[in-house]
């Protein structure tokens, strides 16, 4: 008999649940809009929903061997939602694994949705082949996630990998958490944005090139994505500003590399659609924050398993957790 | 039949073994000259004569399970001296295990001796009963070794734990490894030594306070001993230095709790022979620069394994890796 596993993949927008086997293969995949404004209770019962419509569409020769769950926040180890999940109004406080051991008699096994995607980095995409992986993904803030000796690493009730709050400036950019000069302040969307709007004030009247003068027209607009299409026609105050997020970025993967000596760092997210030119030069700077032997031995890949890792994550979690147990 | 296991511990002046038991109880302990300068193959031939002699002295009931080795630098899974170990001429190309299995039968393991540290508080030191453990050791350098799910992580080619080297003034002090501003160069004995001067100097004109005046007598003799013993009598110049060094050491202890959400963080080496003032200090800035949640649950404590952490932590290795296998 075939084994699958339910991964479930909980983000602030969009719920998503799968069956897929042990070579991440998906054998169903259903998506629905969170609605995280209807509270916590409402977002469980659509978990449940899915778990539900999953079971059913299983083939009948396949056997499930459990769930795992990416979800926004910090998880005890008995499924209950610490904290950390701005996003999910009333999550805080839901215990995750009663509901479906009681309604499915499935374990289920849960962890923060950024750590997950670094399991599905290890197991499906870049990180193919490593015992020692961090991953770093770029996106609104930064997360991480850490695969130790093969395994999920998740730290004290689920918290290990917050990468984007490794203080790279200690005199820097006022962060939400209350610190200073966060890296996500700088290498993430939203930091990336926030430079090249002070970037593009500072050189109003200095180095009025395309991106300053597009920029000037409307400040709220300005995006990573505006700054990288001007990176990408080498408009120089853009590159000043990539060149700045991707030294800040480095000081963060360079500082991981020294902690941990890792095979393999991951960059992901959305930021880096914009590709080979932040990979490259995060790659350069690391060189200044990193122990000379240690870098020598880590690489510095982009994530290839997508828009699913946190569904396949997910699902392996729950294969490294119930499989032969 | 008890179990026993040799514990090494190679430093750049001593060479020490023990014969120990899983609870960390000494039955023997040796202990010469590592004469360094002789050659790494004359290390190697003291390091096998006292793994004799401790054989010898094994109680007629008592089984030898394998021998730990803590060395400076890197060892390569196969116990290949990869490196790092600047202060052992000849010492990098040495293997490790094969002659003490030849001439002994005895599997042997080996790690960064700094590295193993951490090993020895995890099992009978200030890092018993949790899970996860970040060690610093505050010495001549730093140096720095983690617990992962109560196992040593060593990380690729035993590297991991680099925490001196954790950059926390990108524009800072010049370090021997090339880069700037790495945390050895603040919180060091080495490094507090240096703070002194600078401030010393800075000073003369200034706030002559009788740290002052002491260290300009020859700033060639300030040490980080000198500093404390200002420090405990309230220089102000002094408490200057602690108070800069501390805060460079929380940047790293920050850094390192929102990569590892580790359960605990233990501070040891021959710096925090100071006491209480330097944890006190160190322990109140790392908010300024972790994640609130994270340092909520992360303690910070001193190092109680003392002068035979290196042996314990090198023993215990021994019996991770070969009691009942």
């Amino acid at each position: 008999m075939g084994k699958l596993a339910i991964g479930i993949d909980l983000g602030g927008t969009n719920l998503k649940g799968v069956l897929l086997n042990e070579q991440g293969e998906l054998a169903k995949i259903y998506r629905i809009p969170t609605e995280a404004n209807k509270g916590g209770a409402q977002v469980l019962q659509k978990i449940l929903y899915f778990i539900d419509l999953l079971i059913k569409s299983k083939p009948i020769n396949e056997k499930i061997v459990g769930v795992g769950i990416g979800t926004p926040g910090f998880i005890s180890e008995d499924g209950l939602v610490l904290g950390g999940a701005e996003n999910l109004p009333g999550w805080k406080g839901t215990r995750l694994y009663e509901p479906i051991q009681q309604r499915f008699g499935l374990r289920a096994v849960a962890a923060n949705d950024v750590t997950v995607m670094a399991l599905a980095e290890s197991r499906f995409g870049a990180g193919r082949g490593v015992k020692n992986l961090a991953c770093f993904a770029l996106g609104t803030g930064i997360g991480g996630g850490l695969v130790i000796d093969g395994k999920l690493y998740k730290g004290t009730h689920g918290m290990a990998g917050e990468m984007g709050h490794i203080s790279v400036e200690p005199d820097g950019i006022l962060c939400n958490c209350g610190n200073r000069g966060c890296v996500e302040q700088y290498a993430s969307a939203t930091g990336i944005a926030n430079l090249g709007k002070i970037f593009a004030s500072e050189n109003q009247n200095i180095k009025k090139t395309p991106f300053v003068a597009e920029a000037l027209k409307d400040l709220s607009k300005v995006t990573s994505k505006m700054v990288y299409d001007f990176v990408h026609k080498n408009d120089p105050v853009a590159v000043e500003v990539h060149e700045k997020a991707c030294d800040m970025m480095a000081r963060a993967v360079g500082i991981v590399m020294n902690v941990l000596a890792p095979d393999r760092v991951v960059l992901g997210g959305g930021v880096l659609k914009a590709g080979q030119v932040i990979l490259d030069t995060v790659s350069k700077y690391t060189h200044r924050y990193c122990w000379p032997s240690i870098r020598q031995y880590c690489d510095i890949v982009i994530a290839e398993s997508g828009e699913n890792s946190g569904v396949l994550g997910a699902g392996a979690m729950a294969f490294d957790e119930f499989l032969n147990k």
